[in-house]
């Protein structure tokens, strides 16, 4: 493969946004240089300049760009399918928690865990998405709650950018919960905050993220997490209004947070503040699924408002161990009834934008060449399937 | 590979009936002899007489019985993505309708395929069920509703079997909808039982199945179809009870029917027929996920009365466009709250039950070394993740 192609036969969804739908072009060419698209249209339009190149057809498959999630807790030690099969054998909440169960308990593995033990486990899991047609993924830190393993699980974020070829995006989630017996505000101050300062030293810190919620930390304790972050000129974004409404999405609008996750519980005057503030409103569909919540977010008054929305999997071994991006693509239409172009949007566009990532998500000159290759005919069945995979093959930078 | 050899290293469940569990032994040994097991236990109690055989080892790993789909109608042309779509545009019924879709969009697809086209569709969806460690799947006519694609569907489903190393039970349903313009009573005395009868006697029929329901049929004319099925000496299963409660599963355990499906709306009168028909209530969360269901099934009553209960993908374009039956467990136990021994039972032990097969779905001697490998060191990590496939390798009929 020279390092510039055509590749033709296709139909190619662009998502390109002023399309408002799939940006469909039945009989498409995609012109690669190098590790970017350099053009793209109808394979009859293919400028002249280009028409000697090598070409590589792919007769009747959908060309997307390469997916992106957007929200995932992929790096962590242990699992919980014993806390699983305990809940289901009518266990208590409480009698879980004797039994080690809960947060604490990924807390625990993941301390316990070396950094090559967490690359370990995490590479399986980052392939499964890879097998998908996912270029790009963001990983949280959060089950340290200590410097040491804060800092651990950042550096097996990058490492697996090393490990693989995928792009990594990380967010800093120190904010995630209270270690057991510590204070909430002296956590913030004596670990989370330090800690935060300490990995954005190493440079490795992308975003700033946090769990804002009930159980969680309230908005004032986010305030200051997202004081630091500013002062260390770092993006933030937010897991708000999950489980209740306490006004999270409010304080990351009024940060300019590059996403709000979850928003179950989210208003409509929420969503006027996302769109005013241009954060992107990220659905987790994989956490409401498992937790059986009932409260959907308000995906009317986002598209009202002109929010944008994402879908990603939120992998993690409690609330959602979702391994499949394209299920929670499903998911987001079944329980949500986002229509299959907005969860593509949400998987592509939308996600790149809840990244803070500008030269990704859309197929358009200039833009990497991440592409996914689909036996699929229609766009819309990547979201009509059910724990399938068409995906025929991945182009990462150019290269297949 | 000789055809005798030793498995071991791994942890095996067993799922014997009798340990009411997964039948779990840690440090296992599985002695295979040509396509059968010939000995189970643990590696320590090796008998004299095998310990000279070759060994296999799976360090770290668990084996279970291969997994059976007991339920699909995996044979079908076309598919619903684009009803999927409109729907979710907001499209009324009657606009999908007009727009060609619903069960006659896949009833004109599959008449206008041919058998090649059937299996050339089919196989796909059958290698994403054999990399998640499938070995014997069972599959519905249905789509036809004239004799002459009836049979083709049954011949394509028996054309799977010869083309990858699966085994498929075949089910006649004709009377799964009546076509359009026709008359239900007529449909099933011109149509549905000539169809029925041609079909045994091309060999194709491994059970007579039906689709008893307010929008299908009735009891009485199930009762005709299940008496021409008595006449012929063979089995019957029956969709019951998916959307409303009219007496299918009554009807079907008075026939003593292999398995009654869906019963969402039966009750703990029905669950106590079905045990005393020895009948397997079949779950199919799929449908109950796509269609929005609210009314789960009467599980308690069924444990109650010691029903064995199985878990299928119901693998249909249009109600359960779901492609992995890994993930039916959890939706099981996640929408039905099984726990992830019954859902493993389910797609083991009491799947076979459903089909009729005692030769399989329990790792003991005499019966078919059709097993399944994973990297999970718990059993309930099957059921755990969402959309994750840990499959190590699968051994078909005692071949690797
Ligand atoms: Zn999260
Ligand atoms: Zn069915």
């Amino acid at each position: 493969m020279t390092s510039s192609y055509v590749i033709t036969g296709a139909a190619v969804a662009t998502m390109h946004p002023e399309t408002g739908d799939y940006g469909l072009i039945p009989d498409a060419a995609i012109v690669i240089e190098g590790p970017e698209i350099a053009w793209v249209g109808a394979e009859a339009d293919l400028p002249a300049e280009h028409a000697s190149l090598p070409r590589v057809s792919h007769p009747g498959r959908l060309i997307t760009p390469a997916l992106i999630d957007c929200h995932t807790h992929l790096v962590y030690g242990g699992n919980r399918a014993r806390e699983f099969e305990m809940r289901l054998n009518g266990a208590s909440y409480e009698e879980v928690a004797r039994a080690g169960g809960g947060i604490v308990s990924t807390v625990s593995a993941t301390r316990a865990a070396s950094e090559a033990d967490l690359l370990a486990a995490a590479l399986p899991r980052v392939d499964a998405l890879i097998a998908q047609g996912v270029a790009t993924i963001e990983v949280k830190s959060g089950y340290g709650l200590d410097t040491e393993t804060e800092l651990k699980m950042l550096r097996t974020a990058r490492a697996i950018a090393k490990a693989r070829p995928i792009h990594v995006v990380t967010s800093f989630l120190g904010a995630h919960a209270t270690p057991a017996g510590e204070d909430p505000d002296s956590y913030i101050d004596n670990t989370c905050l330090p800690t935060l300062d300490a990995a954005h030293g190493e440079g490795l810190v992308d975003a700033v993220d946090g769990f804002c919620e009930g159980i969680a930390f309230d908005t004032a304790q986010m305030t200051r997490v997202f004081e630091r972050a500013r002062a260390l000129g770092l993006p933030v974004k937010l897991h708000a209004e999950q489980l209740s409404h306490i006004g999270g999405t409010k304080l990351a609008a009024d940060y300019g947070a590059l996403s709000v996750d979850h928003i179950e519980y989210a208003t409509a005057e929420d969503a006027a503040a996302l769109a005013k503030s241009g954060t992107v409103a990220v659905l987790l569909p994989g956490a409401f699924y498992t937790i059986h919540e009932t409260q959907a977010p308000p995906v009317q008054a986002l598209r009202d408002h002109g929010v944008p929305i994402a879908v990603a999997t939120d992998w993690n071994p409690g609330s959602s161990p979702l391994g499949s991006l394209l299920l929670a693509m499903n998911m987001a239409c079944t329980l949500f009834r986002l229509t299959p172009a907005e969860a593509l949007a949400g998987t592509t566009r939308n996600a790149a934008r809840a990244l803070g990532l500008t030269d990704r998500g859309v197929i358009a000159p200039g833009m990497r060449a991440d592409l996914a290759i689909w036996d699929v005919s229609d766009p819309a069945e990547l979201s009509y399937g059910i724990g399938i995979n068409p995906l025929q093959s991945r182009i990462f930078g150019g290269a297949p």
